[in-house]
């Protein structure tokens, strides 16, 4: 297996893979020398590469754990490389039209099929890496148009054995999705703390006085930067709808709150309560 | 002790304090008389009156626990049968011109000392309550005009002995800093939450794909509505600045995703990070 990229996700997965005697040797790349030679020291992987095309030479499996921007450019680099019958895949948070332009690139004797593990949390990096963070989580597998079924076997049950519940759904589908229940949640905790943090400039002892809630925007605030850009960039159409729809909730409860129409505040507030009971858990 | 209120809040003080013998005997009231019976049984109240009037009676301490937009109408049926010398208090979340316009609710032989305790849970009702809830939490007191030092020095030394770090400050600027690190995040979780629910009636699939993100707003969205109604009503003015701060944050967030400036996003998602450092633990 080759891993291009060793941050929480890249070392989780050689830890997971590794411990679970899934595949053969992996070798690990990634652009900072130091963070390789601590995932072959955390056993995420077994020897690093000095390059993306030299890490997938040997590889049946190749998988693409950096932010999504650097798919593209990732995968021109090593598709002239790739070894015949190699499965590539990922572990990105965007698929949509991504999953289209990948396979565009590749050369007819590899086939792509892009995955979506929901895991994850709020520390990066190989320090943060986990053997167990898949355990229990779901993964969406993506197929594009010319994904083939013997890869989606293949996937599934690599998945599988890591402890995930696997689900297939459409690229464009998956986007739509993950803008509502995932990227636009993270949106709006950076702007939370962004606010509180502004506010704190004028009065420093307010951030003393958070409870909480707020350390719960806290935590979901300290994701990757590098991450969420990407997503924001590559999920753009998605995103804006949700923000959209978000702005005008919200508009209606800052009108709610300044006219004091009390009942139809209690109603919203006692509405929204009821989610939790219908998420699987 | 009175306990107004045999909620959350009032269960686990109740609890408290008899578990480490602050009070004598603890008389309660509420209007749900199934859940003043709870309140007994889980022995946060010794027994329960039949008014909020003779509840207090006999009480040198006299706790407002019930939703904020019920002080008023409780200290009003209670002014003239509180103990001379008796100190009323309340656990509410919102202080500001409420301090004053319950002072100027009582006779001068009782004296109002508002306090606020930063814990919470997401449940809500006496069978969330537990002893422990103020363990390690800091509590504000917030005097108004008319408090006196023998009743700051009293219900320090009481909030200290529930385990709690006792900061003072004025009931206006708990209101201001109160609306953006914890008024503000509600609603936000409210809103986010209400928008998913929304778009899963297209999709019901959606809140399947929910993962950690999303999961911590279910929880925050799942405290009290009667609370938050409340409390949106009574910190009206702070509430509404903090919005219109949060909605120019995320208006430019959207700018920015929508002109794909990719380097402005990563800054501003790779500063909302930093706060975490600065937060107390």
């Amino acid at each position: 297996m080759a891993l291009l990229g060793v941050g929480l996700m890249g070392g989780s997965l050689g830890m997971a893979a590794k411990r679970k005697r899934l595949v053969g040797e992996i070798v690990g790349y990634g652009p900072d020398p130091a963070a390789l030679k601590r995932a072959v020291r955390r056993r995420a992987i077994d020897r690093p590469a000095t390059s993306a095309a030299e890490a997938v030479r040997e590889a049946d499996l190749v998988v693409l754990a950096t932010p999504v921007g650097l798919f593209e450019p990732l995968v021109k680099e090593i598709a002239s490389s790739l070894k015949p019958g190699a499965l590539l895949t990922d572990v990105g948070s965007v698929k949509g039209a991504l999953v289209g332009r990948v396979e565009a690139l590749l050369p007819p004797h590899v086939v792509y099929l892009s995955a979506h593990p929901l895991a994850g949390r709020e520390q990066s990096g190989i320090e943060a890496a986990s053997p167990g963070l898949f355990d229990g989580c779901r993964c969406l597998l993506t197929p594009g148009v010319l994904a083939r079924p013997d890869a989606l076997t293949r996937l599934t049950r690599f998945w599988e054995r890591l402890g995930a519940t696997v689900t297939t759904l459409d690229p464009h589908e998956h986007d739509r999705y993950l803008a509502l229940v995932s990227h636009l949640p993270h949106l709006v905790a950076y702007a939370l703390v962004e606010c509180a943090m502004d506010a704190s400039r004028e009065a420093p002892a307010l951030l003393g006085f958070s409870a909480g809630g707020f350390r719960d925007f806290t935590r979901i605030a300290a994701s990757s930067p590098e991450m969420w850009r990407d997503i924001c960039l590559e999920n753009r159409a998605e995103i804006l709808k949700a923000l959209e729809r978000y702005r005008s909730t919200l508009e209606r409860y800052r009108r709610l709150i300044e006219s004091g129409d009390g009942a139809s505040l209690e109603e919203a507030f006692r509405s929204a309560r009821r989610v939790k009971t219908g998420l699987p858990s």
